[in-house]
């Protein structure tokens, strides 16, 4: 058995299960238990009966409430919120590249970011699929900033999870307003996550630290989309100056079209176990370890729209963070490829998971770069 | 930087800190805070005024009440306790082989334990460097059997840190009661330790599980003393049937003879981050995380006497004990010495760390042992 099998296998052995369904709990656990038996184990849970109490249920399923709300807005006449237009739905995601037409060559694509008033937001979401699509999904804390008339009808944290994570409020506290037509391709993030949905339902894949390797993370040129509203036509722009992002290549839905090529591409993916997957509906929260990752999809509530809040608290960079960064060093070449070893990371170099564990019969070999190192 | 200096870095960086030093608490922690911030981190911190109200601490220095209260233990007349003997107070550690005389040869030797009443295994204590050590370190829950009658003078747990760790009594208590000659060797448990210190002090050397590679843990042959109160004298046999013990290596207090040789042996040990050092006195309690490598050596109270209670609770094997696994398995050797990977791990190929890492300067290389591997 490959070590890195062995992780992916045991980890769900010990702790997560060996099914791709998380732990659900009926109500919200005591902060002690949700400590110890989620946080420090690194282990998500759905929790049913979150929300009960929030206003925000029944109230956000009404737009001119929304409008009504937002419009008291002191700074802003008339309120604005950050909408993220996007060709297909994709924003922080993988695109082709804008000019190097290589069959392979992709970038990272940001949205195309403009402040419109609530109303307008609302329209434009309801609109998707007409040549764009829209999504309210700015992620700077912005329940608290642009979207601060409505933080009363839910609430500035989650009780029990302050307390568990250390008693300080949420670092950052987002509002997210979507339909279908939306996705959030696979990354993590630095943060202890709660995700509470509000309308509508939100289905997330998941996979655990442990399995870094199995997202194919690479450096792709960052690029953003700009919009023009008078030819309603998109293009995409290398960001200047150029820089690269670390990101995840896997998307776990491919189309049909492409389905063999992208196994055959990432089969520590495809071919391992089968990732978690849990959807949230209204009502509900999930809690989404620190360094889990995710991608998102969503279902609109019977208005055409899932509304959704998440809490990030600040996560304990601790032994499991150490741990984790050593085994994202890990790179694994074939033995007879060692001499490219800094260029080739293995998951290049096979076409499927056998291919990679046995390339020509050698054996597999685990290999890192490293700078010259100081004598103690 | 190697991968494992940089693990080694990141922990203390991220979490244990950079000094020898680990935390101390001024009196004990609520068990939210308890098992956020040491239990979650595999921390390790020193609680002082633990003890305070336990009788214990008063009672126990007095020879006739310790036998005075087990002579009255109902199911043996009289009342009798384990006591392990060895020629130099080192039971369950490295000693040299019995019939191989090569002059690397160790093997793992086990203790002679004799079953003794109360008053004769004090006064054996107090004789220990007459030609035997004796110290009473039954580790099989004897606080709640051999020792029962005592149990009332202390607690039957830690209620903080049972309430921390999830509910459930410790899974063993264990009394121990010796001096200076005795010690205890580098190892782990698969516990979570709390360690009370009633009399006198012990000194611990600490290294955290992500430093498993600093310990030269290898396999050695199990061996036992025997002892013979007529001739007074030690015969160490190896156990039958044959069987192989993994034990660390290194001892972390070398004499002046043979440090040179024990440094240049171990020298990720004895070259890399200093490990940690915390001496634990009577009313204080150490928490000794799950997996964490201990060294123990005790200085006795003015009644020439060391007793602790240690209590074990359950560890959760979750997703730090599966990175630890995976980082057990990694197998660090020399590019060039490949083809003899499995054989040969890379702690035997270097004399020193930087050859270690620089054999005949080759990039060093990150190599496992592993079967046929399954496709998917």
């Amino acid at each position: 058995m490959h070590p890195l099998q062995t992780l992916w296998d045991d980890v769900r052995e010990l702790s997560l299960g060996t099914t791709a369904e998380i732990s659900r709990l009926p109500s919200p656990p005591s902060p002690l238990n949700f400590l110890r038996d989620f946080v420090s184990a690194n282990k998500p849970c759905l929790i049913s009966s979150a929300l009960r109490h929030w206003p925000a249920l029944s109230n956000w399923s009404d737009d001119s409430y929304l409008i009504r709300s937002l419009s008291s807005h002191p700074s802003d006449d008339p309120s604005l919120v950050s909408l993220h237009l996007t060709p297909n739905g994709r924003a922080d995601a993988l695109a082709p590249h804008p000019t190097d037409c290589g069959s392979d060559s992709l970038c990272f694509a940001s949205a195309h970011v403009e402040r419109v008033p609530i109303g307008e937001a609302l329209e434009m979401i309801g609109r998707s699929g007409e040549g764009f699509v829209a999504y309210a999904q700015q992620q700077n804390d912005c329940l608290r900033s642009e979207y601060s008339e409505l933080a009363a009808d839910c609430e500035e944290d989650i009780p029990w999870a302050t307390e568990a994570l250390g008693g300080c409020l949420p670092e950052a506290v987002n509002l997210w307003i979507g339909n279908q037509f939306s996705e959030t391709s696979f990354h993590k993030d630095h943060y202890e996550n709660l995700y509470a949905v509000v309308s509508g339902e939100k289905h997330f894949v998941l996979l655990p630290p442990t399995d870094v390797h199995r997202m194919y993370i690479r450096s792709y040129p960052a690029a953003h989309y700009s919009y023009s509203k008078e030819d309603r036509k998109f293009t995409l722009e290398l960001d200047e100056p150029a820089r690269d992002v670390p990101w995840c290549s896997v998307n776990p839905h491919p189309s049909l079209e492409v389905k063999d090529s992208e196994v055959s591409q990432f089969p520590m993916y495809f071919k391992g176990p089968k990732p978690f997957e849990v959807t949230v509906k209204a009502g509900e929260i999930l809690y989404l370890p620190s360094m889990w990752f995710h991608h998102v999809r969503q279902s609109p509530d019977s208005q055409g729209r899932t509304i959704a809040i998440n809490y990030w608290y600040d996560m304990q960079f601790d032994i499991k963070y150490a741990y984790f960064s050593f085994l994202q060093s890990m790179r694994f070449v074939s033995m007879h490829n060692s001499k490219s070893q800094n260029q080739a990371p293995a998951d290049e170099a096979g076409s499927n998971l056998k291919d990679y564990l046995h390339i020509n019969g050698s054996i597999p070999n685990l290999i890192e770069s490293f700078e010259e190192s100081e004598d103690f």
